[in-house]
């Protein structure tokens, strides 16, 4: 049995410093690297790449939209075929650091509304699955377990990848329990851990209403932007290998 | 003999369009396409590709200052290695679209303040020439003939192209005359065409002075964005077909 | 019997030049002045402030969602508090170059998508009003006909002035027929001018149902971003003066 | 005997944090508020102008470059014309956050690189005093002692404040060595406060050669975006009103 833990990663921007990515680097397996349009710049990107390299971390692009001072966590209308070049655009910016540092991308998971709206949205995860395809055929995209965006992977051909949210609680159809709804996330660590290990072991989760459903977990996302994430970073961490989970790579 | 002729393509930018692409493309061989720093935004990049393309035209990379107000023409104080992490951000970028496209990127001229103060200065032109090189080093520098861009794609053993420009005078000592003296840029089109004739075919051209220098040019700039200018790059490749001398990309 | 024509001046950028600011002046009584978010620069706003005062025109802000790649068209969803501080920004921009010109600002007509989704939207629409009003109360706030803009100008206690929209059809509640029905918008010149002054002089408009409804237009919206626009300006102006409807500012 | 503390505040920018503003400003008794374009955005402006409200501190505007990712440390090469419009319109944008506040701007003092450019360049020294004076003459510009800045807001007859650095070595023609020479900075903080007293009490300083200069300041600049810098902050503080000397605004 094994997982991978992926991380946001070099998300800072010229004088601003975001994230302790020093320290969480040293707990996951995978980072998602901002590329510019949501934070991060190029100076902050050889970095980020660099550390990855040297931390034996595999890489993955971190596409965002064009809102630095929303973070990108601002749903914008923007069409397919723009959601399509933004994409290919920030992979492509990505890569050349990669290709520069003799490392390889191995994934790509779009960040904040640009996931949440394609995750939902066949069109939208079409154009970036079909964004990605075009580029390089051989990159996994990891998105929100039963989501558009792995439909749109495999209808385009794509490897893909099954993320799944520790903290979050899920409705019986697979979806996260929207955060505006009470019991949406779950604050106890020890329940947290729980139910990961539940997920990757029996492959399910009890669902808000009590229901157990299926899940086939391949990633975890985890944060590492403030202590007490990162403790958690690291309690989750060995609690897996404690229960024989090999924490790897996708 | 053969000369590439250049142009300046896909500077237009959401809803501002620049130049006359569809029409300056018909008559030349490589297009340096902007890469959303100084000018360009992922879809234009994406149709400017799209039209090098179809039109057989080579493809090489226009990085520029991150300076979109000011079009990538002020000077900017940065740094060498943050300019090395710009220029492969901006390779990058552009060649996701060519990878998406099935066309090979082959060449990288900086643009405008990028281009002037590099040419100058050693420093920057080996941030640039060391940051082509680590990610393509099959890509052809295009620089300023007699610059340091030149020397530095030789010290970093990256090929490289003299760029020569067809109406502007030349000091004794190969440089151009700087735009505020009397006599920096020759209008009439006659002589333009001529010195650009004898550049080719003796490798030679008089400079300001009146003393004949050698000059060794693989590439002529020419410009595309107002009616005037489209019709004398008619004119010069009409004339230089008569010469004998094709029109072949670097 | 007068109405105020106002047409969207001042969104060059940079090297981007966009519109006939210059002609299209001679013919209109307000200039919505674009504010450096989703078009324009600062060097752009002092030539315009300084164009619309040499004829004469009055000034207005012109504020829009901060993205010049997709010219503040696109929906974003910006929280109200946010939105607010965006409008202040922006008129506070503009006002200083209207101080340093000596006139002064009149209104504040919202940019695009700003000014659909505020429409619509009681918490934007009650943000941009209250927002205008802590700055200055003595603005006029420029809306769409029978929108939410207006009413929370009148529950701020903002003036407000109905825009309408020579070329669009309206339903019988008094909204645009949206773009995507057919019938929407309105070509034939003849009649476009005839509902026009129908308009202001019967205060109604028949709707695409056939049914004659009232409105109260205080300001026409028009364009003069191409030849054939600006035209139209001339036209509609020449016939509204032959029925001797004054021109007039807010 | 008084003497102005100023910091500048309102740093951060989206999602990132810079500095610790809700500390310092206890301890100072001016405000320079960065505009939006080195650093900050609309909603920081508005939370920085109440802040400094509530705290009774002085308020300036910070105009900067626009060079987000260099935070305005960067060298550009724009001309007097558009460096007077930047001002002009950050000036602006921050009025509307005062007027919003019920505040009046007291100040304005350039930022970083346009700073030390103006402090040097007689020409974009003389457009950013015409700048603030055209939009409001009863500003008072903040520059560096002996520089350029004070010897253009004498020329247009804008007030204007001598800033002397409390840390810095002076040459003896009363400007700042420069970083790169040996001393340029002074470390112990006993010697700093010694230097200030002696600069207020008997309006002299000793140069990095020894000899003694006049120096006549009328604020100090102090930094609060780290705890050390915020312990001297307080340090100095005290110690200026041991001595008797009264921090008070411009």
């Amino acid at each position: 049995m094994k997982i991978d833990l992926n991380c946001d990663l070099g998300e800072s921007f010229g004088n601003y410093k975001i994230g302790m990515d020093e320290e969480v680097i040293k707990f996951i397996s995978s980072a998602n690297i901002a590329c510019g349009f949501h934070a991060s710049d190029p100076l902050v990107m050889v970095k980020t790449v660099s550390l990855a390299k040297e931390s034996g971390v595999s890489i993955g692009a971190h596409p965002g939209y064009p809102d630095l001072v929303g973070f990108g966590r601002r749903n914008m209308n923007v069409a397919p075929e723009e959601l399509k070049a933004m994409v290919q655009y920030q992979i492509g910016a990505l890569n050349a650091f990669c290709k520069a540092s003799g490392v390889k991308m191995n994934h790509v998971k779009p960040h904040g509304a640009m996931y949440n709206m394609a995750a939902k949205d066949e069109k939208l995860a079409l154009a970036i699955a079909e964004g990605i395809a075009q580029v390089d055929d051989s990159l996994i995209l990891l998105g929100l377990s039963g989501s558009q965006l792995l439909t749109a992977a495999a209808t385009v051909g794509l490897k893909c990848a099954n993320e799944v949210f520790a903290d979050r609680a899920y409705e019986e159809d697979g979806s996260l329990v929207a955060r505006t709804k009470a019991g949406a996330v779950i604050t106890d660590e020890e329940e947290v851990i729980e139910r990961v290990i539940k997920m990757i072991k029996e492959e399910k989760v009890k669902t808000i209403t009590g229901k157990e459903i299926s899940i086939c977990p391949h990633s975890i996302c985890v944060h590492g932007d403030n202590p007490k994430a990162l403790n958690f970073v690291k309690l989750i961490r060995e609690r897996l290998l404690q229960e024989n989970i090999k924490i790897e790579a996708l």
